[in-house]
């Protein structure tokens, strides 16, 4: 069953989910893909969760599509093109489920993570690694090159490093997609669990209504004018400051007191 | 008074501007923003100065908005969301200039930046860091993200590191922030204030009509898609070649004798 | 002739292209633009060549412009107006035509690398430099703002490091570069030629229509919007698997053997 396929444990107000297909080192076949999707439609109407921790069983963080599966999609008139067609998609639609889930995404990376399972981080709003795991865009070993994953890759790292690792399919180190901008932390394989954890908790016990406003703004400014990004922006502090618990946050700083956001 | 807030200084062709309200960690309040706004409009239309130096006095650079006042403006029918927005346009307008100002503005930063101070610094052409300062954009910390400040810290670094330091409310080190693009140098505390005279010299010494034609173009250009950032910028090439003084320059250079640029 | 300011030569699928203009630097001369733009022209369309490399004769890279041949263009009613758009106009086109050639361009830089032939090495799709080897735009010091060559560095590194070295004219090692992502690798001057040589072969040796799709799809979603540029490269995506190679390249992936490229 797809619930089987990604197993969600929610530690207080921080959901984890755990992709769970370690024997195909947690491909993005059609059905966990399925799953996925699922589980982040939930988490859009939560009210009580507040951070996601996105992680892999067994070896892997992920090794990207299911090669097997998408084989087997070859055949009838059109050789499989609508099949493909509707694959892309509907990873391109998880994909970009990330960005606009109300939770902060924070991807727990060991092992590897390839392909799709690079974009995969890439596509998060952070990334925890251990220092002995790798990441590749390495599809064009194969002949396929990381078309979609360079969409999420190339928006989180400078363009020259990023084309070099499509074009050579070389895995880099965590310490230099670090360096480029893939990932926020870089720890000891047997921290990584509790170093995510604990960013987790951070994260987590901020007011929640000011991380879900900050996070919506902050990819819609990306994508705008500098003057359009300040004006949206601009409205986006408004609404922050109107909160209720907002006020609350600023007086009990100016009186030196802990914040009573009982209500949040 | 308004002039008393921000101190200006001119050593030859450079300007300092001191925002000087250390009781309060040189806030943006409401009057420190229209004086720093009134010296960039008189600064906007200057013929003589060449380079622009942003400091604090006190122990840090800035710490964003003043809270204080900002909770004063709370009341009247509308729980204070017409004066909410009129301060953060203000504030956005005023950091808008600074692209826009003819002259290269460089932040020299000390101590603390954080929140909309942090905005400030990224707003800057340039910054030079005091190895021992921290840049932080905390308001998450009290429940008010820092959705405008983001606007210039996102387009400094890389997305993954503004986000973390968004949710997370944590410093980063001057270090960590030329490593992820937000400072230019970091120097020894006590080294802070002649480095950075010494980069605004150097920068003043060039041809002023070269840097005011190429300042302009720069932040231009990077909005544009690549084909209509070369239309514009070729425009502005021919431009600079055709000034006086871009000649005597070329000629001086051919004939390895230095320019005679006293027109300039 | 045209033919001596570049020589060709092609080792197998690798062509490497040499600016031989040893003694003006390798200048950007009309007569090197026009050289250049040629063999790019006969490139286009290669049904052979996978892979260019780019580099200079001599004891540089390339240092931009040719500043005599630019300042005998001055006079007539338009004072050189324009010849100078013609000549920006030209120089622009051709370095557009490196994102839009087929094959990933590999500058291999050595010496210096200045003004538009640093605008030339921020253009290739990968960089190779020697570490001795410098880079600089660095025409502020006659007076010549560097405006076209900013549009392309600005587009690999950040815009404060940038900003800096257009104000300042100053140049940056090999190994700042790199940190900035202007650059992929930094080697050892005497391993150059080697290295450079073995990473052209490493993409040389992927599955050619492969990297041909890729390359294109890459520098247009660049340019893109996130919902466009996953639907624009869903479909390339598509485009690739139905390739015949790449079906096979999956299969021999699967089946652990070598696949048969050989009508690639």
């Amino acid at each position: 069953m797809a619930e089987d396929l990604v197993i969600r444990e929610d530690r207080g107000p921080v959901t984890h989910l755990t992709l769970n297909l370690p024997g195909k080192l947690n491909a993005l076949s059609d059905a966990m893909i399925a799953a996925v999707t699922a589980q982040f439609s939930d988490l859009m109407a939560s009210e009580t969760q507040r951070v996601i921790v996105l992680k892999g069983a067994g070896k892997a963080f992920c090794a990207g599509h299911d090669l097997k599966e998408m084989q087997a999609k070859r055949g009838g008139k059109d050789t499989g093109a609508h099949a493909f067609r509707d694959l892309f998609d509907r990873c391109a639609r998880m994909m970009q489920m990330i960005p606009r889930l109300p939770q902060p995404v924070i991807a727990e990376v060991h092992g590897i993570a390839t392909a799709a399972g690079c974009q995969l981080v890439a596509s998060c709003d952070l990334a925890v690694a251990a220092e002995d795991c790798r990441f590749g865009v390495n599809g064009v070993n194969i002949g396929l090159f990381c078309s979609t994953p360079m969409v999420a890759l190339s928006r989180n790292a400078p363009r020259k490093q990023v084309f070099e690792m499509l074009v050579t399919g070389e895995f880099i180190t965590a310490a230099r997609a670090r360096e480029i901008g893939l990932v926020n932390r870089v720890v000891a394989p047997d921290a990584l669990a509790a170093e995510t954890e604990a960013l987790a908790k951070l994260i987590a016990g901020k007011l929640g209504t000011a991380v879900r406003i900050g996070k919506r703004a902050f990819y819609e400014q990306l994508q705008l004018p500098l003057d359009k990004a300040y004006e949206m922006t601009g409205a986006v502090m408004v609404e922050n400051m109107l909160n209720r618990d907002t006020n609350e946050g600023i007086a009990a700083f100016l009186d030196k007191r802990t914040p009573d956001w009982s209500q949040d």
